[in-house]
């Protein structure tokens, strides 16, 4: 339905600026004189929290049950659309079901640092890896009739201080990696909404900030859906609509619907923007009406999909002489009080009032023998001698100990940031305790984000499953037993050591400003440029079998690449391998990563199985983005395009040679290199019949410093006797002659 | 000399236009007509070099014969104000001899990356050294009624493409690391001219830079001088006479003149701009006028001058066993071709035609029996095992070896950048040959800025040299000798390995653009938040005897911190100890380093002595940049003063309470956060009183989010049940009550 501009005249100023308020925590405003029904919202990335009474933002207050899906950290490291999709289905089905309208996520935020309070709740260090994923659950949640908000719109990076600190980020490095997954999203998803994060961009308030809500989201990109604030992230709502902010959640009542009016009235506010704010508002509660009232879904089918999900993210970290899968007649020590406790979702706006929450230890107690021994408590990090002490003696008769280890919930949350990113001291201490027996030790993590690992060298396998949802306890059973072969890829790294990230020792130091020193090296790009040992890199996961790749073919036709390769399962059970595609620009003379995700492929492979792979790239998948000229520039020349198991472990390559359709023009002004002429065999013939070739012969023969002359512009030549009149001339010759347009 | 408006009315346009240009690459324009003499500049911050014949300004072709001095690499390592102004006097005195008003130098930027082409003429990767130094040198320079020109000024820190290539500092960092020492010279030593440098700044041509020229360096800081462009450093005339630069070199001859010319003509340039730029002229060649003849002067005492700098600025890095100093009864074998062909000085505009150079070789054989053996050359890097072999022959009869190496002249320069810091591989292969014989091995390196010694585990002593200028035989020998008991400190860090500069795989990447992701964090101020172990820190060197450091006594008056405390020599030899003293602020909740030198001091002792050091730190010292508002910020709170002999090694330490007299206020506003009330005791009442505290307080209680208020500004106090009067009331009894004035 279009609004119109007669139906918007109609509609007094009072009920104008209501519409752009939200109405009890949850509420667009209804106004029945109008024809103006309400719509509900409510959190849910992961899990619906539709709150039955009263509203907070943060998890506080209860809600209805719904099933608790795995957390974005996991589901990223699936690194397959078609299962995120599917859960965008799922996610989509419940919220219909409870009368929701537009569903809070996904977030999809970059993983900047480790200490992040709300990694979990995002995909990746990676945009491109993030946009996928994104894509595919915003396809997902709006194919069931449901709107989604993407949030937290743009670079919300940071817990501490979030409503008001500024993410002090160059625009190249915004557009390269911390816009990209929102461009994308809007360009091939057209998400209902955006959600407006708390944080500042470069000083302005992105709640009241022109240049993003408007003039990149709406103009550049084309966005035409709606956009509303986190909770609370307004602090001027006249200046936010001027920006382009559409609907101030939650609200602050009358207060927010009289500045409106106010302004209005003395001018600051001109009625045709709000209007535009208001048209938006009105078209999405039309577009996106919610069932009158609720209706019955299956949850237990949820609860399965859930725990096929959880499985097949989850990152098999270490496999030593295969100690996993565990067979059923082997007897397991199962220690840690996270193995009866788990942690499957974060804190925050994103936690669930689960369904049905399966324990760990007791999926393992069907499977095969298992004694549990608590090992150390959660509720604080002091170490026990005694739980350490029971703990060995219950693993003493076991063929197999298995640690679950993890971050308590204290740890991390939305909301704050991480101090540390160990794990407890008591936990520490049981794995090295019990490490010392000799026995093979698997640790199962769960934890948001990245963990170090100092103990890594004294077991003999590791299982990563983040915040795994419901399912938890199925779910790694049936990847430590082998009913599902692992297949999940790290979506982030984990370093060495906190120190190693480029965030550390300046993450949170500025109350007011937090200053992205990394630029565009991210994640695996600050890594790979510095030359740092990672305890495991980005894309990293094991398998039960083995893949063999091989036969890389690649054609390039225009502005596209065509890249093919043949996939074969070499070992001896059935598996899923993720091809990771990654470009290598060779050419560009700027700032630049040693290489990037720009796709990926996930295949399910028989034994013995080959398949081929087959992705396309474009020029956009090859360009930087030129700040200077505001634009992304993809340059000619060569690209190494690399296969990896991981970003660290490429297994096939080959460089091909791109020339983007429109080249940029390369233009010989005073302002070029001396050095650089001779680069251009085109320029021989100016440089001889303006006489620059002798000069620069006689500089290079008569002195040591032929080098001077790379540093040397053709403005500056006077310092070695090159005349002006002859920079004139040669100016002249070589931009007729050398086939470049200036 | 004022120079009055009416008799720059006299003036012609054309004369003025003159006057703003170079001429003949060396000199102002004479105009005898209007009674304007010429003066003469010349390069020389370690020595004079002024070209009798054709002019370039890269060292190409000849110059008068003069001393050459000590690199400021070397220099800065003296930590000794005075012995930097008698250099600068040595320095005056040539010129004036020679008819020269103005000497180019000294050079003031920041060793940002070990690997820029320049550092060699560059004092230190800190400002307050470096400002320290370049006041000490600027005034004795001007002592002997000679100009200096400070340069480059501002942010050139790299060689390749500096002509066009843009420094992208943000202003903080600007500020406190790349502009202090600048704006220390200006205000203490009021330097007759600057130098402005080829770069760009945040995408404007420092010689275009209104902000730079005028608005930070004339209003801010009160330079009344004249403003010169490095040579060719202008792209376009008018632009920068707009931007506050007065002086073109070496100028482009009638182009020059007449685009001023041109743009008077059309309006462009406001012939009253041109007027405060031929003032600026006028008034520095009437101010520093030459002789009308040369002198004589005496050049052996200007050596023995430079031979005492360079020993005493000479870094001792190991001694282990005591190796040296060399007993003269001793028997050395003398390795490596620089000890034949030393490198002395830099190439470029700083290159001196030297008036006599002391040989290594030659000096160690007059004090003991010494053996030489090439053990490589400097020609290229390929090992020849020849030339290994004779070298061992040489040692094995030696009591002790000493292997001179470093980076030959081909490796750095002015005019582009090196591509490692590790010293030629034949050198490498020479110095663990050798040391795999058992002996003491000392290693003497020249070169102009930090070297990997991946080989320091294996010998006995490293000597750091730098550019010793042409005495660098004598000073050497007087060192490894004990003739002279080494006290320099280095004035940069040496990192383990380049890698782990923090400008490693950024620096020089872009051809345009110069990002500076560290911001503040330079030198050891990386190294130190990095938690990064380096090689050799900042501010460290052995002496041949041992310094006792005790009783540190601090009192704070008014805005001034005086620091106290006692030297003792308890060695048994005569030494020169230096004092670092540091500042930790422990209070501002903004990025910063862990510690910042802010002031040091050289004392001389014989065995058993003690002397007091007395330093002074105000305000100043105790401040930060703050970007926001534009000004200098000191917090009251906690600091450390640190004693230490290096940035690493803390021997006294005390924490001072310090209040500035103007105290920045401090106001609770709707931004602030819930859990920052808490801080202020003042506030209980208005918390209560308000009702604001039961809120607290009952969310504290019913949930686990007590850490989330930490987060909450007051402003988005709805999301927890804190209503919008409620906040309206506590803001009015808070700032109210609180004793802050907003």
């Amino acid at each position: 339905m279009e609004i119109t501009q007669s139906f918007l005249n109609q509609l007094p100023l009072q009920d104008k600026a209501a519409i752009v308020c939200g109405h009890h925590f949850w509420f667009t405003h209804e106004n029945l004189k109008y024809g103006i029904k309400k719509v509900m919202m409510t959190d849910g990335p992961s899990g619906l929290r539709k709150q039955s009474s009263s509203g907070d933002a943060l998890g506080i207050n209860n809600s209805v049950q719904a099933v608790s899906f795995p957390a974005s950290a996991l589901t990223a490291c699936s690194f397959d659309r078609r299962s995120i999709e599917a859960l965008g289905e799922h996610l989509g089905q419940a919220a219909r079901a409870e009368q929701i309208s537009l569903l809070l996520g996904p977030g999809v935020n970059i993983k900047r640092s480790p200490l992040a309070g709300r990694n979990f709740e995002y995909f990746s260090e990676d945009p491109y890896l993030t946009g996928e994923m994104g894509v595919a659950y915003v396809n997902g949640v709006q194919s069931q009739h449901v709107g989604v908000s993407v949030k937290h719109f743009a670079a919300n990076n940071r817990e501490n201080q979030r409503f008001t600190a500024s993410s002090d980020v160059d625009e190249r490095s915004l557009r390269e990696i911390y816009l990209a997954a929102f461009e994308k999203i809007v360009k091939k998803a057209a998400p209902a909404t955006l959600m407006c994060s708390y944080n500042a961009l470069n000083g302005t308030l992105n709640s009241q900030n022109h240049w993003l809500l408007t003039d990149v989201l709406r103009q550049e990109w084309g966005f035409d859906g709606l956009v509303m604030s986190d909770w609370g992230a307004v602090a001027d709502h006249t200046a936010a609509i001027k920006a382009g902010l559409d609907l101030e959640m939650p609200g602050k009542g009358a207060e927010s619907e009289q500045e409106i009016i106010d302004a209005v009235h003395d001018g600051t506010l001109d009625e045709h923007q709000l209007d535009n704010s208001v048209r938006r508002v009105l078209r999405t509660v039309h577009q996106w009406p919610a069932p009158e009232s609720s209706m019955d879904y299956d949850l237990e089918e949820q609860h399965q999909f859930a725990r096929q999900l959880a499985a097949n993210s989850m990152v098999l970290l270490k496999n030593k002489n295969q100690t996993l899968p565990i067979d059923q007649n082997e007897t397991v020590a199962v220690l840690g009080e996270l193995a009866v406790k788990p942690r499957f979702q974060g804190g925050g706006s994103s936690h669930v009032n689960a369904y049905r929450v399966s324990i760990p230890y007791d999926e393992i107690s069907q499977r095969s023998n298992a004694i549990y021994g608590q090992g150390y408590q959660l509720a604080d990090e002091t170490t026990h001698e005694a739980l350490i002490e029971q703990a060995l003696e219950v693993a003493k008769d076991a063929d197999k100990v298995i640690i679950f280890a993890g971050y308590p919930e204290s740890y991390e949350s939305e909301g704050f940031d991480k101090q540390k990113m160990t794990l407890p001291t008591n936990q520490i201490e049981l794995i090295k305790a019990v490490s010392q027996m000799g026995k093979p030790v698997v640790v199962v993590l769960q934890n948001g984000s990245a963990v170090e690992m100092p103990w890594i060298d004294q077991v003999s396998a590791v299982l990563e499953t983040y915040l795994a949802g419901e399912t938890v306890g199925e779910a790694t059973a049936d990847v430590l037993y082998g009913d599902v072969n692992p297949s999940g890829k790290l979506a982030e790294t984990f370093p060495l050591k906190l120190e190693d990230n480029p965030t550390f020792g300046t993450f949170g130091m500025d109350h007011d400003h937090e200053r992205y020193h990394e630029g565009i090296y991210v994640g695996y790009r600050y890594y790979d440029v510095k030359q740092k040992n990672v305890l495991f890199p980005f894309g990293y996961g094991l398998s039960y079998t083995k893949f063999d790749y091989q036969n890389i073919r690649i054609r390039v036709t225009g502005n596209r690449v065509r890249v093919q390769f043949d996939v074969t399962n070499v070992g001896d059970r059935s598996g899923q391998a993720v091809a990771e595609i990654y470009v290598a620009n060779q050419v560009s003379e700027v700032e630049k990563p040693i290489r990037e995700l720009k796709n990926f492929d996930k295949v399910d492979l028989a034994p013995g199985e080959t398949r081929t792979v087959t992705a396309i790239l474009t020029d956009r998948d090859l360009s930087w983005y030129n700040q200077d000229q505001g634009r992304w520039q993809c340059d000619a020349g060569n690209y190494a395009i690399q296969i990896g198991t991981s970003s660290r472990n490429l297994v096939l390559s080959q460089v091909i040679k791109f020339t983007p359709i429109r080249q940029p023009h390369v233009q010989i002004t005073e302002n070029t290199y001396v050095g650089e002429l001779q680069k251009y065999p085109e320029l021989q013939s100016a440089l001889i019949d303006s006489g620059l070739d002798a000069v620069i012969q006689r500089v290079t023969q008569e002195s040591d410093s032929a080098r001077l002359l790379e540093n040397m512009p053709l403005r500056a030549g006077v310092m070695i006797g090159i005349d002006r009149a002859m920079v004139s001339r040669f100016l002249q010759l070589a931009n007729q002659n050398n086939g470049y347009n200036g």
